[in-house]
């Protein structure tokens, strides 16, 4: 950077190298708080170069939240082995490190706004929430799911993005303890919509079967019954 | 409407009369898929006569809106009598009364774009989050809630929302099971939070004894244990 050479870079370079600068700032302040002034100074170039590459804020804001979304939409992987409440808390663990990464960005983001909403971010968020549920009911080996596991799965993942949310306002509970919280919300969740519906009680209980004594869903239904028996 | 006679209005009541006719519009399809001119049709006057009033179609949504938030707000309003479940149970029919009269208009409105979102929009949406906060914790008899509780009341509105979403995007479940569901959900987060929360625990369970043997929280307990012990 001080060295006085500029290296040449090629077209596609130079816009992987803007969208890196941009996806930093876009996530660490609100998107309308970042101008295209401060992307171009960080990356080293002019503005009208910026706008050689971008037409404008919103194509590079997008392209940014495109490389972000494959990132979360990557750190939803997880082997498919040993305990499922385990898989469930090694990908919480994942997500709430994006979301600290991504701090102010990702709730300007979820939180809609002025600066961030087009069909292009919609489809994006919406993209992400798909592979999650994906990912979820891959690992539940449920193939055609019934319409309830599809409440349950797609209604907890937006329970993790307003605990994300409500975490990053303030941080006022640990994050080690949210994501088992929702990993055990997910379970409990599951549980009650399993006592509305045979068909994913059978499911459940034939996933809870594989579940160690020392897991997290069975750590669940051990805390519900000893609060529910409380004198 | 057909004797030929038009009554001349004034300036606020001719308001109030766009206002109904755009919610009743924006209600049943999306909204940018419904023009000034099919506004102006349904109220009997002219385009031109429309933006004498409003001066476009975002600020006349807007209206439209402040009343639908009001109206939805109101539905939350429950006396403090009798069990809380039973409560929550009668607000959910309520809401889902409210969801069902606005079908096409929430979903685009909750689900975003760009017709729809504006900051104006956003915080119309957050009052009404913020209003039913509010009363669940009068409710609850909670003044100054710990962390969790509110966590919980927080992210379970979104719960709410999003159940309402899915159940508008086919109606597979039909409604009246899930707002039974979304009481249970209610309370299993709670029971979740609680189990983590020494402080939630004990307003929980001062708050489930007074609740009937048959009525929904009980009932949920009863069933989570009934799952957690089947073979």
């Amino acid at each position: 950077m001080t060295t006085g050479v500029r290296r040449r870079m090629g077209v596609e370079e130079r816009r992987q190298q803007l969208i890196g600068v941009a996806l930093e700032l876009f996530s660490r302040r609100s998107p309308d708080e970042v101008s295209i002034d401060e992307i171009a100074s960080k990356a080293g170039i002019s503005r009208p170069l910026v706008y050689h590459y971008f037409p404008g804020k919103l194509s590079l804001y997008e392209a940014a939240l495109r490389r972000a979304s494959d990132d979360l939409a990557s750190r939803f992987v997880e082997p498919h082995e040993g305990p499922l409440g385990a898989r469930l808390l090694r990908v919480m663990g994942r997500y709430f490190d994006f979301v600290d990464e991504h701090g102010p960005g990702f709730s300007a983001l979820m939180r809609g706004g002025p600066a961030v909403g087009s069909s292009t971010t919609n489809a994006l968020v919406d993209s992400v929430r798909q592979r999650a549920y994906e990912q979820i009911l891959s690992h539940m080996g449920a193939v055609d799911p019934p319409a309830r596991l599809e409440l349950v799965v797609r209604s907890w993942i937006s329970l993790a993005e307003s605990t994300a949310l409500i975490w990053l306002d303030g941080r006022r509970i640990p994050r080690a303890e949210l994501e088992v919280q929702l990993v055990h919300d997910f379970a409990a969740l599951a549980a009650v919509a399993a006592a509305h519906d045979e068909e994913l009680g059978t499911l459940l209980r034939g996933l809870l079967k594989d579940e160690p004594g020392d897991g997290p869903f069975t750590d669940l239904v051990t805390r519900l019954i000893a609060l529910a028996s409380s004198p």
